[in-house]
């Protein structure tokens, strides 16, 4: 097994193995002494592994309550976090109860908040079911609900006692799905890691090597910058642009479409950065992303703007002038408008 | 001026002075860089020193957005919650954008709250208009709102950037609120301060010395103790019986005035507490509190079951054998009702 200790201030452990999910009731023994316990999960995955774990959590003594949200981003609300919140309260839960969150980001995110804040802060295990999970909204202790006025405008940094990933569970994945998680471990290599880039490449790694791998480079982040105001702002490698084409596509391209997209634009936009360029275009291929995009640079950029950002402002956008060495560059928010031409360009 | 430092995981001080309402833009601005301030109050506080904040605040060169609630405990609710978020969003409140809580316990809380969850927590600094929210709530970092279900389901632990305590507000507030806030203090002095306690049976401090005293006291026990597992318990002391006197009384009874009651009944109950219980009645009486109740042992016990207890559970109560040596004792739930019989017999 590989076990990854997260160093924030209440640090934690995350463990990966094929076939984990058959021994969570013993993973969460060692970390919980909650009489009850609430499986969080959604209607996707409930069928799939709710069951089985569910079962688990039972035997091993703990009372369990199901509670199956709609799987999709719809279900990241106000109203579903105040719905777990009353069954929780309804169930009797104590502050030594725990939320156990089965699924992918909406899941965890939504188990997450409602952990950070049910009697100020109950214990929660995450055991991630998606690629995109697993090395991302996993690690770092980002918990939020969306709002009518923006994502995540509601959350908390609140870590989890425990992340269990079974790299097993990614095989059910829709294909899509995969390729979207992969969005963010190719940038992880971009950013960081030259070696994991050329394993990805080569399709020479399992997915437990991949996830190993970059649940180390953001832990390594997270410790450094927990609050994000510093160096985890490397981890938005192709996120501004990215943001700017899910809203031009009315979200009907995925987050890591859209960010194997403006990892493109980034990287097609940096002075002498042809070579990589093309590397990248190359392994996005291999894993099924897409590498262009129908919009004009003239619409994204207005939609980045929007996003919350105004002119004469500074905005910070990560650069990769080399493999692995992504660097946090502040420029002028109308500079943006000269990468996203270069970056659009044929 | 006296600074007192809370060394919680993000320290902060509090700063205590006749007349620091005056200078609230100066104080504001070396702790916060923001551009907006959302300054939260209620109904009561804004006509009396709301304008002065807020004026100096605008002028000090802060976009000012106010926001008051109505005064009570019925604002400490989820829907004030979401209204204060959406009003933050609405208005384009950023990371570093803050919330000053100009109020009592119900501001403070709520603000709080909406600070520690609002992008995952911004900025925000309180500023205590009543004796209870100056030695209590300012200081520990508890925030919440209640929920139907109960009081302070939903919350955070969430430590503001500055607290400024004027003690010259406290003399527009109600007699009743005052002796409120004096319930909690003679407290401090049981469970810690044989000074203190002395200091209030003579009258022989200041309320600013007395605000100073009670802040350094729950700092202590706060910095030793953030997340409330341990020895915070001890400012609990008084507080399971005057819960339990509160819903008796369907919240009639001040939480002030009872915690005054389940003191006393927590001193009378003491072995050979007589002289001690006779000093803290005399102080009580000093400060225009109660020191009896009309309830029954049985009424308050089946009460105090209902709050989440249960029958062969453990309780913490807090006993103080001696003045100033508050102790934390486990006991069966059912020997609550011993307490309850020995301290309320005549």
């Amino acid at each position: 097994m590989v076990n990854i200790n997260v160093g924030t201030q209440n640090g934690y452990e995350i463990h990966i193995e094929e076939g984990l999910l058959c021994r969570v009731a013993e993973e969460c023994k060692a970390v919980l002494s909650s009489e009850k316990i609430l499986l969080l999960t959604d209607s996707h995955v409930y069928p799939l592994y709710g069951e089985t774990v569910s079962r688990a959590l039972s035997d091993a003594g703990y009372a369990v309550s199901e509670y199956v949200i709609p799987a999709g981003e719809a279900s990241k609300s106000v109203e579903q976090y105040l719905a777990v919140i009353d069954r929780l309260a309804a169930d009797g839960f104590s502050r030594s109860d725990a939320i156990v969150a089965l699924g992918g980001g909406v899941v965890g995110d939504l188990a997450g908040f409602c952990a950070a804040t049910y009697l100020r802060g109950i214990p929660f295990v995450q055991i991630p079911t998606t690629l995109l999970a697993c090395v991302d909204s996993s690690v770092g202790g980002k918990t939020a609900v969306n709002l009518s006025a923006g994502k995540n405008l509601l959350g908390a940094f609140y870590q989890p006692r425990l992340v269990l990933c079974d790299p097993l569970v990614l095989k059910t994945l829709e294909p899509s799905v995969y390729a979207d998680g992969m969005a963010e471990v190719i940038k992880y290599g971009m950013i960081r890691d030259p070696e994991l880039f050329e394993a990805l490449e080569n399709r020479a790694w399992t997915d437990t090597q991949i996830i190993a791998r970059c649940v180390s480079i953001k832990s390594e982040i997270v410790a450094e910058d927990e609050f994000d105001n510093g160096v985890r702002l490397l981890l938005n490698y192709g996120h501004t642009i990215g943001h700017a084409v899910e809203k031009c596509s009315k979200f009907a391209v995925s987050h890591g479409s859209a960010v194997a997209i403006g990892m493109m634009v980034m990287a097609k936009a940096e002075p002498n950065g042809e070579a990589l360029a093309e590397r990248l275009e190359a392994v996005l291929k291999t894993y099924g992303l897409p590498t262009r995009c129908e919009y004009a640079a003239d619409d994204l950029y207005a939609v980045a703007l929007s996003d919350k950002k105004r002119r004469n402002q500074t905005l910070h956008v990560i650069t990769v002038p080399s493999l692995g060495n992504g660097r946090i560059v502040s420029i002028p928010v109308e500079e943006l408008h000269t990468y996203l031409q270069k970056g659009l360009s044929e």
